[in-house]
């Protein structure tokens, strides 16, 4: 016998996704963020879920419309991530008896603010009682017919490129951030983006997942890598880049782009947004292999575990 | 302050419904137990999704391939109460750090075992830590544009149908049930059916939903109810009757057929199925008003309450 502890999040997963059956019209399934399926001639669906637990995701006195806002956000996030566009949410809710109704309220307001920016509907869900509140938002996007950004395209000597600035999420950030489906679609519509995810589980230990997916290594500059005021703020003995590359719900977008290109990106990004976007490093053919360096070249071995929910 | 206790599932759903973003493109939100969103011309889409949780769907000693199966089957039963056809679905995990692998092996087993009958697909999904086991499945089906059977279609004078047999549910079946899937694709594509929901919380009080939806009443008669060998079975001073009619989670199709339908459709039915189907009663002008009569014609007040989570 085995424990979800003994085997993580990502070895669960691995034995649970040889169980599962699958359809031809599945273009991705289990191992990415989001799941993709053929559904027309022109477009894929993009099928995505994540959990906001409490005491897990929140602490049970965090404003709830920031909860809502986090429960969406996720979600929209992985559309993002995806170059895709969002459609429709189910909300599946749990809580126990003595909750407060106006409490689920503030909650559905901050997620229906931020829900209906982007043109997602909440369409329906689930309500059940629990021994602590959580939310389970199901998504569904589209995007053009095998125009998905994956984690897979990414090829040696591409640019890697972070959005925004990383660090500090239990500042507050975890709860306040802004998803960037804009950026997200741009970036594929203009086929910028060879490979790309959003940083949830921390800089380091997401791009060690492109690199799998991809089957490339990376060399960063950790001086480029752009560090935020809350983790420049962090008075916990650890520094303000190890805060940057490990803290994890970011949510910003982590992706690469193909160096005979990377000039004429980073002036149409400039142009069409007013949102930093950094050139951390490139792409090697070293597969798997992760290579942090200082501004003068030195290796740096970071503290940076990431989240494992079951350690 | 309100607490979910005071106001209830229903009460619940009222009041956060009010808040969610819509899109011109949902056709039934919010209320059903599926959303339908049009997406193609020639089809619509089906959104669903159901917990099984701990303690409230399933005891910890239940077997996990039929906690599988519950979870799997939920969903299938929903898409069976609109005439549908599963597609794919994503499953959020939730679980202590303890939790076996191997029981999180044989609950997907249960689920993959049910859900590749119907050619549903599970594509992905979130793991996640928490205080007690739960598992939330987000379906994704279809049906040709327009053709969802709702619950708002019944007219007075439609006869009341319902399959299989009712009661009984704590004594094994609710773990054990046969999503209605083929049943209720073939009668919506005979157009047989004018209003359909699956039971999950009684047929009382799954009829009085149907009702409600569509300003109509019933008479039904109660010894035209088909109670289950477990509901005859119980020994707990309740009598079969009242076991069938509010025990709730049989999954069974309740749907109604216009009266100078129904003796083809009784035909029909036969020459297709095997599974039993039973007339019931009718639908009435008295909007909202279930009315319960026994073989004399005696008016029956029934002990049913249904399920109601936060009580």
């Amino acid at each position: 016998m085995t424990t979800f502890h003994q085997v993580g999040e990502r070895g669960i997963i691995q034995r649970l996704a040889r169980l599962v059956p699958g359809r031809p019209d599945v273009r991705v399934g289990i191992g990415d963020d989001v799941a993709v399926v053929e559904h027309t001639g022109d477009h894929d669906l993009l099928l995505t879920s994540d959990a906001v637990i409490e005491q897990v995701h929140f602490l049970s006195d965090a404003p709830a419309e920031q909860v809502g806002h986090k429960a969406a956000g996720r979600v929209l996030s992985d559309f993002a991530a995806m170059g895709g566009e969002p459609l429709w949410a189910l909300v599946d809710l749990v809580a126990p008896a003595e909750t407060r109704v106006e409490w689920a309220e503030s909650v559905y307001r901050g997620a229906a603010r931020l829900a209906s920016r982007f043109h997602l509907a909440i369409v329906g869900g689930d309500t059940t009682a629990g021994p602590v509140r959580e939310l389970h938002v199901f998504g569904v996007g589209r995007v053009p017919a095998g125009k998905a950004v994956l984690r897979s395209g990414a090829k040696p000597g591409d640019v890697v490129h972070v959005t925004g600035s990383l660090g500090g999420s239990l500042a507050g950030r975890h709860l306040a951030f802004e998803p960037r489906v804009a950026e997200g679609r741009w970036l594929r519509e203009g086929g910028w983006a060879t490979a790309m995810l959003d940083i949830s589980d921390g800089l380091v230990v997401d791009l060690e997942r492109l690199l799998e997916s991809s089957g490339v290594g990376a060399e960063v500059r950790a001086d480029r890598v752009p560090v935020s005021a809350e983790a420049r703020a962090q008075k916990d003995g650890r520094t303000a880049l190890d805060h940057a590359l490990s803290d994890g719900e970011d949510y910003e977008l982590l992706f690469t782009v193909p160096a005979a290109r990377a000039a004429d990106f980073e002036a149409a990004w400039k142009k069409e947004f007013d949102l930093p976007c950094a050139p951390i490093g490139r792409m090697t053919d070293r597969k798997g292999i992760l290579v942090l360096r200082d501004a003068a070249g030195k290796l740096i071995r970071p503290f940076c575990e990431g989240y494992e929910h079951f350690a």
